[in-house]
């Protein structure tokens, strides 16, 4: 650039920079609450990026060959909408409907917005999505577009972002730019390192990445800085900037007490008087050149195993087998594990699509957030660890609800029946977990047959889709054609004189199998239904068992009481007029520890014999 | 020490060792499974710190003087039963109780065994447990004991491990020594950096620890590592070991495919052979030193505040001003929180009681885990965060209940009404998660005198105990002499002709009020019961409004509608015999943006308007 040439870019970022400082003080004042001050500290970095760097088609938001722009601290969610504005996408007036009943513009960012990719908000979890994002530009679209994750530090804390790291530089991401807005100060006074740059910088360096410490009020540091990142060198870059919080007017500079603060109306005057500006400027951003993703194999018809209930086998291993299938048959499955793919046999899919597997180690965010990065990427991302590690990835799940994220999830090791490893690694509170994610579904198969058939149905099913699969082989009760959808059941064992309904699901409908014919051989015959889908549950089915069979249920999983199966089949009854019928729940009721499967179970009193028991105890 | 010191010393070592991977093998092959390989790792590592450098004392495992040692990679306990064995703690024939039914001796290591103070298993665990533990012995025992965690390789994939970093030396955890067994494989391969210790070093060192790379089969390395770690110098040690899985047994050296699995009985003669060993000597363990904890000021009376219902008050406000009133009655509470103080209001504890409130920064798993750690000090920890956050911790909530830790948690700013930030920041699911975790309290209180009075009970009460508080301020209903107790509810409206039983807690306790009255002024009268012991919940009263009312009961909760208080409500009449009566659910159905919080409420149908129209359809 020529010297006049220089004057006008800095001058055009100047313009952009107060711009978006005063949108981001005038929505939130009309807002009445939300983060100006945090918005500001990070207003000049941001103006370089959208009018010199960012490649983006702000009419064509789903255009694979988009940059993508996260704010990881999703709290600077004024300045995300400025941009927006000063991009031309979003009018004044809905930007001044921020935080408002139905608008689009929420107090943190959401996928509601078209250019949105995730929710943020929960901090620390923009950048292992950026990870995820990357991996798939990288390996899987093989586009040259670039992920920018605008962090901050408060959210450095997070070990989600050293998880974030760690795979970043391992799977050589040099297509991901963090940009941390290191402006001291968090909700209640300094961070824990305040404007230590050199340590954040240094421990980038040593998790194996780039990094750039500047000044992020300078526009040629920051510029420089930016043109260096996008260097491919085969790391990832974090630029590490100083900034002041409230930049831009003096009475919230380097302030403390403003965290999350709006101006009021007479403070927002006094503030628009210090930033020089001229309002609503539109700034044009460069689009990005027009290249196709990657060819991918053509899509074949799936042909799911089978199997012939000769031999008994572990749903897990049914799950690999299917997710192995399922990867022939659709080139967008991708496959992820938390370094326990010879337990999930998630390795079965890992060794036939090494290209489409990405090994996640003992990372179980990073793990979830990569899942989440794939289905922004419109992948269909698989990812499975033990069911109780899951718990490791909750708030991740939890969000990736409000994100409208499609992943699907398999927990293998549920319940006591694992048997010898102990509560540790039992899943005793999975289904109440997922059961509690906003538009969730759950599966829960007894049987391989119905566990391929099953993991069909997640790759075409939509939101956040959770397996539980179980350790111990299990005999083969379906036959390898019989239909299993999401909402439906199994009535496995019926007659007319049915005298209760037993419900079960998993490792526990073999018990009440085997309670059944304990029953029978003493005259008594019970309704038995597979409940495979936890969430939906087949309300139709139950409902008619309550009209044919009777008032008496009797529910076991192998699960603690709450949350569960049995609070499931209570819920259904909530939807009907009338009385709810008599509902025994069996689950486990004592903390386990180490024995065989049969022991767990027969302590836990999940086991057959206790389903004899509590139908006797109703049936008289 | 002198040449032939050193060469007893080295024998001795040497001796133990050997006897350590005996053991390991020998307990594993009679289980048949567990960790044998992962055990003979860190045998030399373990041997030098059982005989020349730990402090325990096996007859008093409560003397405040001993010295911690954590196996956070716990699935090598069984190189920890055996070192448990040589100290003479248990005999031989114990040790062959390995993972059978009824063993101390669990799969993963659980305070089932004196000796242990927190469960592992889940990896990342109990190295920030251990932070926490250092924390209580350097700034509130103030002891000189240290903290020995042994960590393996693949866990450092786990991010709470470097909130752990982070935190051990943000304040400076001298008394903490970290071992990285670094054997290069994990689970189901190499692990992510293999042998790289020096990349672990130069993280650790990063992260502002000392870190000392050793080969951790080198007896002279370890003890001088050991030497060198206990000289403080105000920052924690990891001692970064290369080891050898399997070392000791040519077959199973480095070897792949042998993670995780025991040796048959052929397999073991083999490997025994291998290894010269004299079979179970004893070696003494130094005690330490007899000192007294710091003293403490005297426990007062408990002063707690009252409010006069003159204004509203928010319940996160009165859990600040009861939480203070705790520290000023009882030195043994301790506080922490995650960067959200001002908001929770924890930050009224800290500003009185700074040396007993430890800043957790938004680090919410380290957070827990600390809290864990002052319980295994006998400290009464408060730990507060956002309630949506807690689902970052749920792993460790979980393990903290397998653990049998006390544990007090309160999570602010639950549910739909806290407006306009949004979903990212809105508990929906905590009462389910909760609820799910074994022997748990959930406490959700929904005024300022009630709030007081569960704090103080929170502080007397064992297990995982945890209170939901609301941002916005509620009326205050309860007078300041009221008593509320675990397990217990209050009938808050009710009359001879009470047609419908509506049941709230919190918030929605105070629609259900207002629906009371534009009921009444139609003519219809309700029950309405505050329900805010959500587990256990008082089965009395809710079966006496039953017996009373009759059988037409409404919920509502500012939750979705899976495992929270409609759920906990249900499984009130699986424990009785008979039908059970009809239900109305009324929880928050819809993905909710951002509004003030009355819009929320009312689109969520959790209003006072969606009880009187649910209440009326059920009186018709």
């Amino acid at each position: 650039m020529t010297t006049t040439q220089t004057e006008t870019q800095v001058q055009q970022w100047t313009n952009l920079a107060q711009q978006l400082r005063v949108d981001s003080i005038r929505c939130t004042t009309a807002a009445g609450s939300g983060h100006p001050t945090s918005s500001m500290s990070a207003a000049d970095l941001m103006a370089v990026l959208l009018t010199s760097y960012l490649h983006y088609d702000f009419d064509n938001p789903k255009n694979p060959n988009n940059d993508h722009l996260i704010f990881s601290k999703g709290h600077a969610s004024p300045l995300l909408y400025s941009l927006y504005k000063a991009a031309g996408a979003i009018s004044d007036e809905e930007l001044m409907t921020l935080r408002k009943f139905g608008s689009r513009l929420e107090g943190h960012p959401a996928p509601v917005l078209p250019w949105v990719d995730v929710a943020t908000g929960s901090l620390g979890q923009g950048f292992p999505i950026g990870v995820g994002i990357a991996l798939a530009g990288k390996y899987l679209d093989k586009l040259p577009y670039h992920i920018w994750v605008l962090l901050g530090d408060s959210e450095m804390a997070e070990g989600s972002i050293w998880e974030a790291f760690d795979h970043a530089s391992y799977y050589k991401l040099d297509n991901l730019v963090g940009i941390l807005d290191c402006n001291r100060l968090g909700q209640r006074g300094e961070t824990m390192h305040g404007w230590d740059t050199a340590l954040y910088a240094a421990r980038a360096e040593a998790f194996g990445w780039r990094a750039i410490v500047i000044d992020g009020h300078n526009y040629d540091e920051i510029n420089q800085a930016y043109a260096q990142a996008i260097q491919a060198n085969g790391s990832p870059t974090l630029i590490v900037a100083k900034t002041i919080k409230g930049k831009g007017v003096s009475f919230l500079e380097n302030k403390n007490g403003w965290h999350g603060k709006a101006l009021n109306e007479e403070q927002e005057e006094q503030a628009l008087k210090e930033i020089p500006h001229v309002r609503s400027m539109i700034f044009p951003v460069q689009k990005p050149e027009n290249r196709q993703p990657a060819p991918e194999p053509a899509k074949q018809e799936l042909q799911l195993p089978g199997y012939d209930g000769k031999e008994a086998v572990a749903t897990r291993k049914a799950y690999g087998d299917a997710l192995q299938a399922l990867g022939t048959a659709n080139p967008d499955v991708v496959g992820l594990d938390g370094e326990v793919s010879n337990s999930t046999y998630a390795e079965e899919f890992a060794k036939a699509y090494p290209d489409r597997y990405f090994e996640q180690y003992i990372a179980e965010q990073q793990m979830v957030a990569a899942a989440v990065g794939m289905s922004v990427r419109q992948k269909i991302p698989f990812a499975s660890t033990f069911a109780a590690f899951f718990t490791r990835a909750y708030d991740f799940i939890r969000m990736a609800a409000v994100s409208r994220a499609n992943i699907r999830l398999c927990g293998s090791h549920a319940g006591v029946s694992i048997g010898e490893d102990g509560p540790s690694q039992m899943a005793l509170e999975d289904l109440a977990m997922m059961r509690a994610v906003f538009g969730s579904t759950v599966l829960y198969p007894c049987d391989a047959n119905q566990t391929a058939k099953l993991v069909a149905e997640m790759a075409n099913h939509d939101g956040i889709v959770y397996m539980r699969t179980t350790r111990e082989k299990t005999p083969v009760i379906y036959g390898p054609d019989e239909e299993f959808t999401v909402g439906g059941s199994k009535v496995v064992r019926q007659s007319n004189g049915d005298q209760v309904t037993v419900v079960a699901a998993g490792i526990t409908l073999h018990e009440a199998l085997e309670a059944y014919d304990e029953l029978q051989s003493e005259g008594i015959t019970i309704r038995v239904i597979d409940a495979y889908s936890v969430k939906p549950m087949d309300e139709e089915t139950i409902l008619a068992a309550a009209q044919e069979v009777g008032n008496k249920f009797v529910v076991v999983e192998d699960h603690w009481p709450e949350g569960g199966l049995g609070d499931a089949l209570l819920d259904v009854f909530t939807h009907q007029d009338g009385p709810l019928p008599q509902v025994v729940k069996l689950a486990v009721q004592s903390m386990p520890g180490s024995g065989t499967p049969a022991d767990l179970m027969e302590e836990a009193g999940i086991s057959a014999h206790h389903i004899v028991e509590a139908v006797k105890v109703l049936a008289r």
